[in-house]
């Protein structure tokens, strides 16, 4: 297949062809359409035509994580032959002479821009530190691919899909929003997709393997397949100004990474990010410092408050059940339209966590009261930056807006059908609209947990 | 002025045209438009002819609100000639031999439905309860006339004006929307709409006293007049159905009221409606019981969790700064779409208050394990009814809807703008987008209000 | 037996000696010795001589404890002839006829102050209501009986023992403190005291079924036997006074009760206790009024605040885990002298609760802006009075003194040791000083449970 | 007066007496006596003689203050001629120039050690950052000096008097315990003590300046004076230990520290001190760390959770006002014997603070989970040292015990009485109970502020 991509380029090629291929090698990302219906909150998924490019992002620091890798690269490999397999620079580098064909992956320094412009769709293997750690690559840029999360061992609570429903999870997802005929779906290398184990896939569901726009061009398309159910998750846009007024995004690199990988520009050509975005927060904390932070909030221009404290966490809905939650805040559902602030160890006995309109302009600003000291700023809980006197802060929703295509903007995640999610629902009744977030808070938060002795009533 | 409206009725007449008469001789009601600009978050206000029919509701229980109402409603008689000024018909009966013109009420038993069909327009004289007690006589309609508020004495949160203002805020509010030509401006009778302390208003901004459509008409309309800032406050829609499935909304009249009025059917015709609006909060609670509550809690079908608790909110962003910030709940916006689920004391350490989005379908069930008690439901503060094992409450959030007009539905606030209100913003420069909401939160809830010996920093 | 106890009194007999006689024929209680020990935090109990007068309070309402409560009833009668078993008359005549000897109980109207003169020891087979029912008994006394509290179904929290364990706890309590010789543990009759199934009790543990002072007395006393620890559970003094400063603990009986049992004068000559007891908590609340309650707090005569609230607790440590917990209070052992201040959703953002010293003394005054209403007194969740305008309730925690014979006051409690309580620590290797609050936080409060998807990390 | 003292060591001399002598030339420490009264919940100082060495601490980095301590250290010259003052060595060298007579100060690598050999009274100049300085330096010791606090500027919670009043406070704290004849009181240079302006001081009331021992061994005591009141903080006890089970307590030394001293060994000849001791509390926190804490807790060697949060408090009652207040826990009152658990950002939803019995022993234990990162311990907010894997943190109450002289152990603070605290009370009528904390709650930590417009009620 090497030939398809046209040479090696500077990458490393062992000799059975077990090659890292470079990115840009590859077509450019397409853009599915995420599409409001009538009977769901979520939207659903269309593709214009089949993904080709996919990003495999295992858990870092993880063996296990990288066997099951290994397993669910080996299966699209083999099951649908148009795909091209894209990992992080070190995990292709551990990973590639484990695969009979070659892989793809970044030129050095300049991972989140490469990335941005091929990748169809990104499945994440681990847990909510691996989806943030996928959306943090696309920070610096509008459009996110579709992130298909599989939760590795422990359930996670922005992960939807078990790793054991691989199969089928990312044939949902990958034929979504396609019509396909009839007898396409009894071609004999559909069965071979499917184990023998996966008893619950019926012959009358399973897709067609390969390049279904050819399917779709010869109008044999007689069936509407189900469509992948997507909740475009809000982010915020964050941007770092100096004391003289200047955006100085470019020094938001990340500072702590466990991942082996060097800072990379965040944008092609080492631009300044007008924005970075955060799924979950942004937060200012004292970091080492004994002393408290002091910070002045600003809302739309006006002065808010004050705030003496541990820190400051401006958070999404999604967020809303990950610090802001530790720090006191209600719990957001991501479908409101809303950006929370929320004190953490507020040294006042009157700071009660707030939630405003989406679309609010927050600035927190350093105090000169805080004496010198830098203060670090965080991103999905990854330390970037630490600002100074002075510099501000400047925080607000990210706007979903709406095309004739769908809706724009936002992390779209794939999310798993409540019917079908077991463990979570408690055997509930799921109807079309569920987004499986109550289950999660039961199973996952044990939201309103009951006393007694039994775990029950 | 009795002939204008065309006989007395069967209200009693004073020697001196201190008269009472029906609502129902006046013309019917006109809807205004609410109207989105580009530099407010706030609506804007546009009548399509002048106001006629103003219903004036001071504070119960209030002497020295009395006496401003008589105040307030000469200065309406004298300097809008077009005007009819209605009461509730305990006030009337108190108030009318004060003023030397008719004045207009309902007939008994029939205050809500008739209310709704005739008012163009409500003021309010006292506190927020006066306010909700304004929202709940339009609470099983889908249409609320705009609310001007005037706090007498102590400012409350949902309260805008001061009632010193009034002159400037009931000329604002009535002229709103409307195009004059400078000339009518200097009309004699303009003046005298103006005390002579009224110090701050200056001739050029003046209104034309009386029937601006005319006006309009006569094409003499050159400048566009100020237009009041309208704040469209979501409500929850209420209904209770019996153990058999039957809507029972009809028993939902207040059981307490402090108010001297007997408990009116809510429509017209003695229907029963589909829905009750709240504009802060339905509560179910133990009432008098010892023992706590337990409540089944589901979401758009789906359960939720058992609340064991002294009771059960389900709160407005409004809402959310009334019971439900003291239960705990978080600030919200009344701008972000959302309702809030917000237990009271709930015998759990792990029930946080949740923000959903606003079309949420919340259902709280009577649990068996009550035991054969009976739990109030209130609207707004006051108890309702009495629900019984087997009875739910079904809450749902109001939806606005957009027309070519401008938005439908909610409670349309008057809303003063920052940049004049005093004592609130506390000098900050104000911009139009401001809702005063950040003001409040700072001088009337002492939002992290900061510790230290002098109040200060 | 009957002769023994001198006559049937007004008390009906029915033919087979099912007898219920009057308590007021039994010997006066004893008061054991609370005394310290070295390994630990809690006190051993110690009995003077054997106890005699056994009160018996199976849980309100439930067949089923009933029948246990029975089988309890035949078991000390046919193993420890000395002892008298007393009931409540409501479950004395619905349950004497299933015994082939007499039962005690009180005449009517005169229940608590008769009790507290002749019970030795109480057992409890139910809830945390049931000891709390039990405790109210001696409500206006400042001697309460050992209460040996058996769970029935589901544990509470206050509950120690399963019922299952009835035979050993009974035998362990009845034995406290007793030297027995090591001949007497074989004596035929001991034997039949405990079932087959009882394995896990060894012959070298078992007690002497009878009068022991005797063994005692002959001087065959040759090892102690294990002491059954106690809880010395605080409670709070309270005492209401109306306008002109005259107590008025009279009206304090309870105005809600589930029990079939008449209001009874708390004392045996019907006077006004100086105090009532609280082994929870104390709360003024808003009752069914919709508006909020407004109450002057001072402490130790100093002006605290003035709480605008749903209502007002003080509570004990041991009420810390009960209604304080739910309005947001800490969980304080009940080792620590001190009575907590929590408000129930105030309307305020600072009002955090607090912990003072056990003897302050609090006071809690109706303020002249509640206009008039009455605001219901609950002791330990039961309504009691109504405070109006003026009256103040006072409260102040029980102080426990020192005697030469140990501890005097509060509720004595007999608790689990906790190496042998099963599915409450978890395994954990128990020492003396383990009071099982630890294991009970976590299994029956679900303290910090785990977040994640199998219950646990 | 240098030769009193016995020469001027390796301290630099100035020409005119501007000496810094060292505090080892002082007689050693005295220890007060403090004793119960009948009429108050707080002790009563007694001097065995008077105090001699008093060490003045004036807060760091504030030139105001020094002017003041200058201001003070002369004042206490002229008119106590038997007092030597001992400052810090950095504020001795730059402040003993303003001084025409010798100060002290302690060797360079020695300060603790000598200090708590050589204080008979502590005063502090600065805020509530200055007294837990002061507290600090006897941090490894049992016995701590008298600490007689003055706020300069803005009030802290734990500062006890105006700097406005410090010749009053001084001697009434020098006088303390102490019986004075009548005429001694008139003696000419205790007028001078006193300024012109210090008008509510009666020359009935006024001190012997000097050695009052002699006064009362001649037999001229008359009467009594008024002694101060004291409250003995209660402290923690800190232990650290390795894996290995070793006392670590030695790499205590503080690491983050403000004062430009090198960190001196905490015991005189090097020792490894077997506790340190927490005034408001010790921490273990994430410090730079992205990621949660994770530690294990365990009470009285039974576990109680596995923390997984930003940080651990273990608090006592005089901390629950500071961080753990912010962390969200209840305010407990200083005389309430306890220690409080309150987690930080808790990643659960039921992790309510905890109050425990003080004695009691809490273990934190860095958990395997932290995947090899080390976690800050800070005492009082200043860092120590940092916890690895295996490594444990010991806490416990420290007791105070009762000796035939009065109390011992904790921080005794000189408490400033109620009557004469003014903008604290708010005017209330002070009893000799009121040790100033619920004035405090109110004017510095604004408890239960009032909602409104006004600012009151
Ligand atoms: N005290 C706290 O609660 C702290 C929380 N965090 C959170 O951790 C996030 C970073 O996550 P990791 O890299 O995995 O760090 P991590 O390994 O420290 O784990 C954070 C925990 O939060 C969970 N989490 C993350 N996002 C979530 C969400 N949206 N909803 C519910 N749970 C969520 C993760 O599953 C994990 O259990 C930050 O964005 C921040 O929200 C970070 C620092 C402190
Ligand atoms: N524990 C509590 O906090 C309770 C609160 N309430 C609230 O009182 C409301 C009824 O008000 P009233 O008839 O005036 O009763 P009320 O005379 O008991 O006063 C309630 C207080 O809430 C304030 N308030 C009302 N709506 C508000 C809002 N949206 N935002 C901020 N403050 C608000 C009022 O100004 C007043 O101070 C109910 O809708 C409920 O929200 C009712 C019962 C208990
Ligand atoms: N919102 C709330 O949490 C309310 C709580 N209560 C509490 O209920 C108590 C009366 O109990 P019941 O008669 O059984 O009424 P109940 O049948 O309403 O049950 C109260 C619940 O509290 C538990 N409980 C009682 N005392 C406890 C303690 N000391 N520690 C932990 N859990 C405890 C009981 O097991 C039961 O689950 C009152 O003293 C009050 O503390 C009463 C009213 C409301
Ligand atoms: N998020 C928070 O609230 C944090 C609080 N702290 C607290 O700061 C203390 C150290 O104080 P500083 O050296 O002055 O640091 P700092 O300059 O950071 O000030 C801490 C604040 O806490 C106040 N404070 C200290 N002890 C208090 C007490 N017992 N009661 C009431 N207020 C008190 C001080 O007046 C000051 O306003 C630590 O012991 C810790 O309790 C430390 C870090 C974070």
């Amino acid at each position: 297949r090497q030939d398809v991509h046209g040479g090696v380029g500077f990458f490393s090629v062992s000799a059975t062809r077990r090659t890292i291929l470079d990115v840009s090698t590859l077509p450019d990302s397409l853009v599915p359409h995420y599409q409001q219906t009538k009977t769901s909150s979520l939207l659903s998924l269309h593709w214009p035509q089949p993904p080709r490019n996919v990003l495999l992002m295992p858990k870092l620091h993880a063996p296990h994580v990288i066997v099951s890798a290994v397993e669910f690269g080996k299966h699209i490999y083999s099951n649908y032959p148009g795909l091209h397999l894209v990992f992080e620079s070190h995990v292709a580098n551990e990973i590639h002479e484990q695969f009979p064909f070659p892989i793809y992956t970044t030129a050095p320094g300049n991972a989140p821009a490469q990335l941005a412009k091929k990748i169809d769709l990104v499945t994440t293997m681990g847990g909510d530190g691996t989806i943030l750690r996928a959306a943090s690559l696309f920070s610096a840029h509008n459009t996110v691919p579709p992130i298909l999360s599989f939760s590795m061992g422990t359930l996670g609570f922005l992960g939807e899909w078990k790793f054991e429903e691989y199969k089928r999870a990312f044939r949902e997802c990958y034929m979504s929003g396609c019509s396909v005929s009839t007898e396409d779906l009894v071609a004999p290398h559909t069965l071979s997709a499917l184990s023998a184990d996966d008893s619950d896939v019926q012959p009358s569901d399973l897709p067609p393997p390969g390049e279904w726009t050819s399917v779709q061009g010869n109008g044999k398309c007689m069936g509407l397949s189900r469509t992948s159910k997507i909740l475009l998750r809000n982010r915020l846009r964050v941007a770092i100004y100096d004391e003289d007024g200047r955006n100085i995004n470019d020094s938001l690199l990340p500072t702590s990474t466990e991942a082996p990988e060097p800072r990379h520009p965040l944008l092609e050509n080492g631009q300044t990010p007008s924005y970075l975005h955060a799924i979950n927060e942004i937060s200012i904390d004292r970091g080492p410092h004994p002393h408290l932070a002091i910070l002045d909030i600003y809302i739309n221009g006006h002065f808010l408050t004050e705030a003496v404290a541990d820190g400051i966490l401006i958070s999404t809905p999604t967020g809303s059940t990950a610090y802001s939650l530790s720090a006191g805040g209600s719990i957001v559902h991501p479908l409101v339209k809303s950006l929370l602030i929320t004190p953490i160890s507020p040294r006042s006995l009157s700071f009660r966590p707030l939630v405003l309109p989406l679309r609010s302009k927050v600035v927190l600003k350093l105090s000169k009261r805080n004496r010198g000291r830098e203060l670090p700023v965080s991103i999905d809980g990854k330390r970037r930056v630490s600002v100074k006197i002075g510099m501000e802060v400047r925080v607000e929703g990210e706007k979903l807006s709406r095309t004739a295509d769908g809706w724009r903007g936002g992390v779209p995640c794939v999310i798993r059908a409540s019917s079908s999610r077991g463990g979570r629902g408690g055997g509930i009744e799921g109807d079309e609209d569920d987004d499986s977030w109550v289950g999660g808070l039961n199973s996952l938060l044990k939201f309103n947990y009951p006393f007694g002795g039994d775990g029950g009533h």
